[in-house]
């Protein structure tokens, strides 16, 4: 079988399971307890954050650890827009975000906010220029992706970032849940403020990620109460996942300019081949682009079909975002770079990690291959 | 050694982590994904939502997957809060709330919600008809925990949820994260709107928990996106997770029973024999209280001291609740049912649950009495 929906979800690394369950089976103690059951879990919880601190070379007051992606953007979002609503109530984001980052800019606009979505171009580009042109007095935020989840456009986060040491009011949050370990990106050249990270996506444990938030920086917090990873995110830590999480960081970054070439290569050698048929379209745009996702469109074959026909040959991938997928709903992200509703209703993801090989290029393209010629016969 | 901190936190059952790691190992699909490693991963939230849904004599709509206990008190009273603002902005509380209903209501009243802290007796008891005359044309929330998480009384829970049937404008909350498992509480016969849950307090996971939402009932979600849970929760479902807290759950109502009369025994010896010290004032109430809680004040020693010296001794206690402990805040709790900041400073938390066995008691006994005898030569 060769699985190609690790931009859904990924296999958990198995050392990153080794030691959720030994911290869990051994070093059960709640950090806030006195005692040494508690010290020790304190000490595990206090090195992962010094762990995952040296990895993104950031001070370790400036992580906090949360349940995942959707949490991370979440907070970031609706923590400055509420911090920070005296100093002004206008947003900005992208129209190609994940509904994690989308969402929560709907609620602050149901709420009174006013939300400035920028276009993308026919590549899925954002422009700084465009950002910049939709900046006011009264703007506080601006959300931009890193890596698009649908189609790979790595957005331009250097030059955005640069762009809004202009502005000393405006925060800048970065959803790099598809980018990390995929496309480097410093936290500190880029001026990023905040910036969202999961674990599930780099061979790490559902329910863990982190949200990287600048010193400095204020957030009113979403989860309040006993005032753990420094008041910004209450609830008893899952030191378990937390470690694990220090893990799945380390072991990612470790293997990533090896995986990134690897992938970059896979990622190559299949658009290569797949943009020969006459049926297909590859959306991905050729250059800035992740190294681990290729979107296409098989004219006259629904995604949902091609997606069951594939699974047949033992190759696994998705139509749209994992999310939208099972909600039947089109994928934004190529409604936004220009698709009409059936060239997105149409369209494939394969998204790769660094567990996928190279000699699995040719059974992938054959599988393709012969899906669309099965289907075309019953399709008109 | 003898573990007397389960309400801080508790040693996951065995067959819990060995759930986890099943999943994360085999199942670790993202359950939005089309082909079978989606459904599988849907397949094993469904059934985990049934079973929860069953054990609690609920409907498996009403179970919302969570974080933990915090994020499941978080998202019932910001979800009510900013669900139904248009409605009218009172809400109510009591004034010995774990922090994870407190700082919400703090945080509500910042945004200009008018709280009501109703306040508790000297044993810690709520009246319902306090709450009653606090309710106006403008409330919309009344939470209420059903035990004290610091001296364990149990809440009229069945008489407030009576009483606000009379107030159809009113929805009701229970933190159940101290009562599940050690105290029988019905949702339907106590006419409870929403519920919390959380694993890690009955030998689950930490990171895992619930919050049950009575049908009909709205919330304006805390983590919005992709639209899991039912729109209520968004965020990759952490499946293995919630497969284990279901577990959690199963294992933990089985041996409820049981458990219950094992710990009330322990409990009753520990009372008897701790109140007969001249030094010693039990501040857990004889009557309406939990299995598994006894705190009490030993004149003259501060709390944390007295955590130290019986660790020394192989016995691991709390002061306070976990999170206030460690910021050195003196109990919430003990300063609302009347004593004062010396009292509440010199005193200790014992906290059962089932793993812990009745001929613990004698030397639980001779440790404390042994460390006073010590501490009150040094102390003055
Ligand atoms: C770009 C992006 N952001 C955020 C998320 C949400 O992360 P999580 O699934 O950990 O909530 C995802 C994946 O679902 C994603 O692809
Ligand atoms: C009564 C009560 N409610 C809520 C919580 C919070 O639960 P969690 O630690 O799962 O966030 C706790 C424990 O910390 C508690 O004792």
């Amino acid at each position: 079988m060769i699985y190609l929906d690790n931009s859904a979800t990924t296999k958990p690394y198995n050392e990153v399971i080794q030691s959720f369950t030994k911290v869990a089976t051994t070093y059960y103690g709640n950090p806030s307890s006195l005692h040494q059951f508690g010290v020790q879990a304190e000490n595990l919880l206090s090195r992962s954050r010094e762990q995952v601190a040296e990895l993104l070379h950031v001070s370790s007051n400036e992580i906090i650890f949360t349940s995942g992606g959707t949490e991370g953007n979440n907070l970031a979002i609706k923590g400055v827009a509420m911090q920070y609503k005296s100093r002004g109530q206008h947003i900005i984001t992208t129209n190609i975000e994940h509904d994690s980052v989308h969402e929560p800019f709907k609620q602050l606009e149901s709420l009174g906010f006013n939300v400035t979505y920028v276009p993308v171009d026919s590549s899925g580009f954002v422009s700084p220029a465009a950002i910049e042109s939709a900046i006011t007095d009264e703007t506080i935020l601006v959300s931009v992706m890193h890596v698009n989840n649908e189609i790979g456009t790595i957005q331009p986060i250097e030059e955005i970032g640069q762009m809004l040491t202009n502005y000393s009011k405006v925060l800048f949050h970065v959803d790099h849940v598809q980018g990390i370990g995929k496309v480097p990106l410093s936290l500190a050249d880029h001026k990023i403020d905040l910036c969202t990270l999961s674990g599930h996506k780099i061979h790490g444990l559902k329910g863990t990620g982190i949200l990287y938030k600048r010193n400095g920086v204020q957030l009113h917090p979403l989860l309040s109460g006993g005032s753990q990873e420094m008041q910004h995110r209450s609830g008893t830590e899952n030191v378990p996942g937390i470690v694990a999480f220090a893990k799945t960081l380390r072991l990612t970054l470790e293997h990533a300019a090896q995986n990134q070439q690897k992938m970059r290569k896979i990622k190559a050698e299949l658009m290569d081949k797949l943009s020969a048929h006459e049926r297909i379209t590859i959306n991905t745009p050729n250059e800035h682009s992740a190294p681990h996702i290729i979107n296409f469109t098989a004219q006259g074959i629904k995604g949902e079909v091609f997606v069951h026909a594939l699974e047949e040959k033992g190759v696994f991938v998705s139509t749209t975002s994992a999310c939208s997928s099972k909600r039947k709903k089109p994928s934004k992200t190529l409604l936004a770079i220009g698709k009409n509703y059936e060239e997105a209703d149409q369209s494939i993801r394969l998204s790769l990690s660094g567990l996928n090989d190279y000699n699995e290029v040719t059974p992938i393209v054959n599988a393709i291959f012969t899906v669309i010629e099965d289907l075309k016969k019953v399709m008109r």
